[in-house]
């Protein structure tokens, strides 16, 4: 079969999968999922095995030792899939739920009922769990899905999805609802960006070149964000200790991952008395710092931040550090260097906060408290597929219910239009 | 300058525009709307002046009367025009209102509050009300908005946007939240949908062309529907009176729009008693009936239906008629044959309209009421820029809230992640 006929054939048969996943009830998807998780604890070592063979052809093809880590599923990572299925469980299914009702008039009464958006496709790099992460979370939305994982990682992706097609099977759901895409050429991308009839949406992982990639090659709508460039405004008043350990979180805890802050905007009022302790202690940490002018003058050892510092993801410890002279141009420095991501304001002043909620134009912003909370499970979503930093559908962390849309559903007694 | 540049330099100035009309009160965004109703009033005369350049011209190129009836914009129109401005100040502003509040255990407060879409694109054919109806809407809910009208109602869309900016201005809105592409070359279309850095939704209304061509040439998400092809099943053991009112009305009422109903399905056990009765109503009102085998069985003198009449749109006095065996082939047809617009179901039986409800995918299901009533108005919604039947981002009629999205705010007292 061409690979064309073989990525239709796989889109069309996650769309029949797709209908009867959305009748299924939830207890019937639950008992699935923890099937799965039962089979992937007893596969556990078939499922290193194939690991092991994709790790042979990482050494030899000279990959980093950091993508080599992220590529390897030792017993531990298989609990840890398990484990994540099981929560996923007890999460409550949005399916069939009545988002709100209202009466017409007319005696019509109308309601949003929700429902699951149908065949999700997931692009992705490395790290294996997600096969198992994203599967879990679609399914339980009741949509099917197509996987695309890393052509790195294709003998260990192959045998998770091998597993969880096995689950659904015994649970009595289609195998299909869980598809891998089983080849390696990257062109099965492309064809599987053009089936806009058989897929409702694409959600890539992964670094921003791959997001770039599927964002230009899709006809199918993309959920995405390219990066996380978050900012900390430290507004005039500011409580300094409460500013020093928000920062220090939002900077050290975990600087490679998206909601960690890049640049520290800081009121000038409080720079002279602020910037040093603070700096003291993320430079104790390993951070190197950047600094406009007015940070430099406080701050003389640090180096000089230049113009590609401000839009920077650094994913490190590199901190830019602004001095600003009020929240007007805090709030234009974050949407002219933004990324939509993540922005927190430490301040003690009611009226600013306020103001700050209102304006700063971003997916998830926060007074007093530090941007590493932009994550699904710590906002209470329970685990998150990713997080869009485009308006459209999802802005944020994405749930399960980011996975659903609503129908609208009317009950009448023989109403006509006049 | 060339056609690219004026239309990237349009894309910026509605970007710049986004952000206050984001930041905009309610109060200021409705008198806005006053204005603009009352200049269009006393603008009617010079209005109808540009729409003759209009008309000439489309009687020159030979127009259908039904196109030359629908660019024709009278006094009658404009007043129209006025009061559906007036119609959108009385609406409640969805900016702002938070959609939801929970507590995490660390004391984090989190909320999704409701915000503007930001740059909405919107590209349709010949009616110059809609100019006004789009603007007014997409305002109302704090977003800058592109107009590209058919060139046909060139000079009749030029001076709407023109008093629309004019109003902004004098209420302290950016004359740029409206902006009209000024030019008539398709080409202009293909430079619109290509600055996805400047427009957040492109929402196309015309004909099935237009559409597809949109969909094809976007690099922004596009909200539409190619058509409807909408079902009413009457259902074994269905009220035959109900059912013959609401079948004529959906046929009847106003045949040339997406939520006519254009094929009938009925269960065999009603076929008999109920088909020759309803025929003959609809046959005396214009109706041409076309059947399926079944259907021939019991009104021999109709049509045969061939396989191209099931996904019909007719638009018109043309109606397919299907007798199925039961409620799955009932559903099967619509899985196979529908536009996932609007489907009905006319029945006394509680099981199969909760199935029916279910089991339907489509963007409105109705029980026991006319199809004619997927309409924002008709649902509660207080306007429509118009139905989506794709699920991401609204399924449906979309109102006020579909042009909006929401973002998550984090109130804490000084929370950091460990």
């Amino acid at each position: 079969m061409s690979l064309e006929a073989t990525i239709v054939r796989i889109a069309k048969a996650a769309r029949a999968a797709s209908v009867q996943m959305a009748r299924c009830a939830q207890e019937r998807k639950n008992q699935a999922l923890l099937g799965i998780a039962k089979l992937l604890e007893a596969g556990s070592s078939r499922i290193q095995e194939e690991n092991q063979k994709d790790l042979e052809r990482a050494r030899e093809m000279g990959l980093s030792a950091a993508m080599i880590d992220r590529l390897t599923v030792s017993r531990q990572t298989v609990i840890a899939m398990a484990e994540g299925l099981r929560d996923v469980v007890g999460l409550e299914d949005p399916v069939g739920a009545i988002a709100r009702t209202w009466r017409r008039p007319n005696g019509l009464q109308v309601s949003r009922m929700r429902i699951p958006l149908g065949v999700i496709g997931i692009i992705y790099e490395s790290r294996p769990n997600v096969t198992v992460d994203a599967a879990g979370l679609c399914l339980k939305a009741g949509n099917a899905v197509i996987l695309r994982g890393g052509s790195e990682a294709f003998f260990s992706n192959r045998i998770l999805a091998d597993i969880i097609s096995q689950g659904l099977s015994r649970a009595g759901l289609p195998a299909e609802a869980v598809q891998l895409v089983p080849v390696r050429e990257r062109e099965a991308v492309n064809i599987l960006l053009r089936q806009e009839e058989d897929i409702d949406l694409i959600i890539p992982r992964g670094g921003e070149g791959l997001i770039r990639f599927v964002v230009q090659n899709s006809k199918i709508p993309v959920l995405k964000h390219y990066k996380g460039v978050c900012h900390v405004y430290v507004d005039a008043g500011a409580d300094h200790s409460m500013a020093e350990e928000i920062c220090f979180n939002a900077k050290v805890q975990r600087p490679g991952v998206c909601n960690a802050m890049e640049t520290l905007l800081v009121h000038q009022s409080e720079a002279k008395a602020f910037l040093p302790k603070v700096a003291a202690r993320l430079q104790a940490a390993g951070v190197e710092l950047r600094g406009c002018q007015r940070t430099l003058a406080v701050l003389p050892g640090i180096r000089a931040a230049e113009e590609s510092d401000w839009p920077a993801e650094y994913l490190d410890l590199i901190l830019a550090v602004r001095v600003v002279q009020n929240m007007d141009e805090a709030l234009a420095h974050i949407d002219q260097y933004g990324s939509k991501h993540t922005e927190a304001i430490v301040t003690s002043d009611y009226r600013r906060a306020r103001r700050f909620v209102a304006e700063a134009d971003s997916s998830v912003v926060l007074v007093n408290a530090s941007t590493r909370f932009n994550d699904g499970g710590q906002l209470g979503l329970g685990a998150e597929i990713g997080i869009s930093t485009s308006k459209l559908h999802a802005f944020g962390p994405m749930g399960l219910e980011e996975l659903t849309t609503t129908k609208f559903v009317v009950f009448g007694d023989g109403q006509i239009r006049s």
